[in-house]
């Protein structure tokens, strides 16, 4: 099966890369009131994989990251 | 309104990070088939933002990426 993972950054953290793209493209004239930059993984795995276990152990910071599955 | 844009290595070029991912999830044990590690951009604009201009003339580059707008 096809699984995509979303990483992104806590709301309320740190996130630089989000905020210089958000500069670059407010300097560029387009009104943009946020903006936030995350991972992505695709994966395609096994029907039975435990892909909670998978993201949380192994591809997300907990501390500082959220995720979505889909 | 919120748009999210996931940017991808084409098909069949490198992605050296979703290989790295691949190998160590199958040494974890894990049987995956197929990793691909991109990044999300997710970003509040306004109703009026050409989207498809600001991905590719900012967030992409086409030669090597492709992206979906969700």
């Amino acid at each position: 099966m096809k699984v995509r993972i979303l990483i992104l950054p806590k709301r309320g953290l740190l996130d630089p890369e989000g905020r210089a793209v958000k500069e670059m493209l407010l300097e560029e004239g387009f009104k943009v009131k946020e903006v936030k930059v995350g991972k992505v993984v695709e994966l395609e795995v096994e029907e039975d994989t435990d892909i909670r276990t998978l993201a949380e152990k192994y591809l997300i910071n907990p501390l500082v990251e959220e995720y979505v599955i889909e």
